[in-house]
């Protein structure tokens, strides 16, 4: 199943996307300005699927929202969770604060008023602020059923779904002050859809996730491949970031958990290639599909 | 003006506090599961106080609840803001991974589902998952008028108010994932209250804090005076916190600023004296009250 939040009419409307992607179907829900995280909150409490509230539209007449618009509390993400972006890091700013090898996972959090949708536009700061822009293609997990102290072994069980996002962060803002969140939860930060796909049509434990800059230019420039990965070369996998997550705090249906960026960043260039006004960056995740936004300044 | 929350009659309301803290006074707000929160927004929004939605009540008839019970999002958190809680930290768990000295705020963040009121109980976690249970005692800001890119001159006009705030950690888990937010975000570890003070009545950047251990004992032991401090000594003031905050993050109404923790920790003992089953940890700012919170297993 795959489920997404979209603008139409100019309301939102959160519902099914069907297989091929071309038509989408409203379910009825009670508070629309949540997306899919009613939906997502009445299947995890035993009711079925929300009954259809409108007849199919084309996905071309919609303009698609981020599935969650708007996460109940800060999203979990895993730091420094592939092998080869951690080798990239150890030449890069964080060269002096990361220790040469993690016995645990990092997790840090954005704040929720950092998430847009699959195709909106990212603000990019003043540049007195921060001009150390970077992209970072990430396999997000969106939390189903509810649980404390989740182990390994039933920790998928945990899993209503997979989304695509990008962890947008302000590198130098991000070191500054050792703790990241604040480098990581600039308004706009969180790009993120285009939908969830559930496990039954997708096992996110091990697909491809592909990130590309698109140049500003006059056509938009020579597309560049800069991150290509898998999920199975995380570091720490899906079970191990729930169990991590869960220990001592409930996770809550809805609740987010980005799992880190395979190599390719900006910063892991010599010198770093930050991004710019007017570049784009899409990021594709094989049996998902993608998001593609631009940064520019308001 | 003193606001509150409150339990009462099974239900929850929120209004304000006589100034002899005596009684509390039941306003009409929408949503009461959100407490003070909507007050402070209708007022941010221009909208004068709600009209009183019932009779005095004497403050022995009611259970106070965190002001702000379940805030929308993340509580930020200073880290390492008094001098002497800083070379404290020097010789503790934290000698290894903090620099000898911030040229910026540390900044992490709570999740909101950590919030209790200000004499609930703290629920200590399996021990096989921490022992190393620890009090820091804290003057919170509360967030009135939304904004973004705050300047420190003009960072007081955003501030609603005051209330207490026991930053309750894990220091092993805080420390082994480097990142914070996991170790200070355990379900119960964010005791609030009792009440909010607005700018009017206090002045946040120069009151008493103090916190005191009650140990485990049949009398409740030996009450033992642990922190004492003055907010005029954090290394970076309201304004600055509130400017660092506001740096390309919009702040809401309601949002909470946890400003640090003077000296006198239980991991600035050596050996470190953790939080055990049946002790409580008080603590009171002069101009808002005290909060006091048992610590046990659920």
């Amino acid at each position: 199943m795959r489920i997404a939040t979209w603008h139409w009419g100019g309301r939102l409307q959160a519902g099914t996307v069907s297989s091929d992607g071309r038509e989408v179907t409203p379910l009825a829900v009670a508070n629309a300005a949540a997306g899919a995280l009613e939906i997502i909150e009445r299947l995890a409490a035993g009711e079925g699927l929300p009954r259809e509230a409108g007849p199919r539209l084309p996905m071309e007449a919609v303009t698609l929202a981020a599935p969650i618009p708007l996460p109940r509390r800060n999203i979990f993400c895993a730091g420094r969770n592939y092998r080869a972006h951690a080798a990239e890091l150890a030449t890069s700013v964080f060269r002096d604060t990361l220790p040469a090898e993690d016995k645990w996972p990092i997790l840090f959090t954005k704040f929720p008023e950092t998430v847009i949708g699959p195709h909106d536009t990212v603000r990019l700061p003043d540049p007195a602020i921060t001009r150390e822009i970077d992209y970072e293609s990430e396999l997000a997990v969106i939390i189903g059923t509810r649980g404390r102290n989740i182990s390994r072994s039933r920790a998928m069980d945990h899993v209503f779904g997979y989304t695509v996002l990008n962890d947008i962060s302000a590198r130098d803002i991000q070191v500054r002050h050792q703790q990241w969140v604040l480098g990581k939860s600039f308004d706009t930060f969180c790009p993120m859809g285009p939908c969830i796909v559930t496990p039954d049509e997708l096992d996110g434990r091990d697909t491809r996730i592909r990130g590309w800059l698109i140049p500003k230019g006059p056509k938009g420039g020579a597309t560049e491949l800069r991150q290509d990965g898998r999920t199975r070369d995380m570091i720490f996998d899906i079970p191990t970031l729930i169990e991590t997550c869960s220990r001592g705090i409930t996770l809550l249906p809805g609740d987010i958990i980005a799992t880190g960026t395979p190599s390719g960043v900006g910063m892991g260039f010599s010198p770093p290639k930050w991004l710019q006004a007017g570049d784009r960056f899409r990021i594709e995740i094989d049996g998902i599909g993608a998001i593609d936004n631009l940064f520019d300044y308001a």
